[in-house]
């Protein structure tokens, strides 16, 4: 299934169907108001969502509507929780090598998450307004899943049945506030505002053989300003998503509706670009001695999407401008 | 006012005003089904609910019946964002000293703050489950205050008039898995599990002169097993909640019902004991060379309390257990 929430529905959204080739919706709020009261009582509704959503792409549904990305909220508006992982070696293996940062003991064995803000997503085609350029402003094209009520002491064998939903973002990030932040130890505030979603979360049927091992086994592509930047492949993940679930439920359990993502998609191959700017500028750093790209203006747009084996695009593109908070791009 | 969440109303609790003196509460789910949609709706709903809080302590309310803090939830049982930050200069100061950290560049300028798990808060008087006592299992005594929606750059002059609610609470604390994770950079997951919160949210008027400054002008009693364990003042916060709030709002804005945290309260002064175990450790170690309190035990309780001038309790009582999660204490 394929959902989004429409903006008309207020701060949490109206929940929608969407076909599978993005045409096409279906009001669904009848079975539950929002993705979040979907989530968190499945078992009582999938079986009607799945009902309705066979029956829009069949295209037996009078009620059906033309589907309009920019009409819609981040499919999951806010929730109770947002964990994100740095699930790539390769990224921050490269951010270590190019500016000489300590390596972290056991990273390959231990998933990287920092808790982020979950409370205000972005919409694919909303503006994303902040204060400053010479806060740094990159984009990071990634992955998350929204999961039903995991238990606290959840395994890694058990969590992919908590998978839900599938999701793709665009987790804004504010590189110059970063490092003090990292040095406190205390992680992520103000360097981490809010993020941003393609239109659309899918149940993880909808990517067929390229949902396996917890991955998602498919390229993400990435457009600044019209450019490609990168197309990296997001099955290279070093860890899969239910080993970050078992890491994030060790001392807690995590309530349904909660969000956790693989940070930066990223591949150890530098030719196939990169998903964030200050990646580029890492390998930049290896190679030139100096970062040679800055990072984005007000006014700059940023796209991401995501296309399946038959070409089809599976979550919808995100498709923003920055622009300045308070004021005009 | 004051206000409790009943364990009867779900996930989210049911609304209800509790009485001056916290012998006495009503139901105000018809105004305001839960505290959440209090908050975001809170110039609506203030009047009408300020009329029925006068009338209850009045004793003119047939339907009020006996408050039972055991029968509550946390006053907000989970919200859509917790920022918790280390605001006694203190408690760091004295860990740094204690263990050989490096302090941190502009502690004393720039609040530190973390993200973390907003989305399934303890009741005052339930017990708290955690999977092992040698994650090193803390109490921390601190106040947190709940904010309606905060505009991005919102500045520390005009933050106070945010501030909706203020609660006391135990941010549970797992030490022995901090340090590494501070190592990464990234924070708190595993070492912050659900924290708990004494049984009502007031509003700031009922602090009456204690609340000033930003601050919570009062001690907070800490008991360890029914002996003291420390009384600091919390008025001795470097920082005011004003200038978390900005801290916070720097690059986006904080959605109504958000909570921000003092961290533990801590005072320059150690003959008034602490309101955490690891701060005695410091103050142990420092005197001794050696920490030798040790962390809690399974079975272990923790109680919190803040009197006001008269002598009543102003939240009520935080009383709790520690167990062992999937078994018994």
């Amino acid at each position: 299934m394929k959902f989004a929430s429409l903006k008309e529905g207020g701060r949490d959204g109206r929940l929608v169907l969407v076909s599978r080739d993005l045409t096409r919706a279906v009001d669904a709020s009848d079975i539950a108001p929002t993705l979040l009261a979907a989530v968190e009582a499945w078992e009582e509704v999938e079986a009607e969502l799945e009902q309705r959503y066979q029956a829009l792409n069949r295209g037996e549904l009078d009620s059906a509507f033309a589907f309009a990305p920019e009409r819609t909220l981040a499919p999951l508006p806010r929730t109770w929780q947002w964990l994100d992982g740095s699930l790539f070696l390769s990224h921050g293996e490269r951010m270590q090598k190019a500016f000489n940062l300590d390596p972290i003991d056991g990273a390959d064995r231990i998933p990287l998450a920092y808790q982020g803000a979950g409370d205000d997503f972005i919409g694919p085609r909303d503006p994303v307004a902040l204060p400053s350029e010479a806060d740094g402003i990159d984009f990071e094209g990634e992955f998350a899943v929204i999961v039903d009520e995991v238990p606290l002491g959840c395994t890694a064998a058990a969590a992919l049945a908590h998978v839900r939903l599938i999701v793709q973002l665009n987790d804004v990030s504010l590189r110059a506030l970063a490092p003090r932040e990292m040095v406190t130890g205390f992680g992520f505030v103000q360097a981490k505002p809010s993020s941003a979603f393609a239109p659309v979360a899918v149940t993880p049927d909808e990517l067929g053989d390229a949902w396996r091992d917890g991955r998602v086994q498919l390229p993400l592509q990435v457009e600044w300003n019209g450019e490609r930047f990168g197309n990296p492949f997001a099955g290279e993940m070093h860890f899969g998503f239910h080993q970050l679930i078992e890491h994030c439920a060790r001392t807690r359990r995590l309530s349904a509706g909660s969000l956790l993502g693989s940070g930066t998609v990223s591949n150890a191959n530098p030719d196939v670009g990169a998903a964030c700017i200050s990646e580029r500028r890492a390998v930049e750093m290896i190679e030139f001695g100096e970062p040679r790209t800055s990072y984005m203006r007000f006014g700059d747009r940023v796209r991401m999407e995501v296309l399946g084996p038959d070409g089809g695009s599976i979550f919808g593109a995100i498709d923003q401008q920055i622009v300045q908070a308070g004021g005009t791009s």
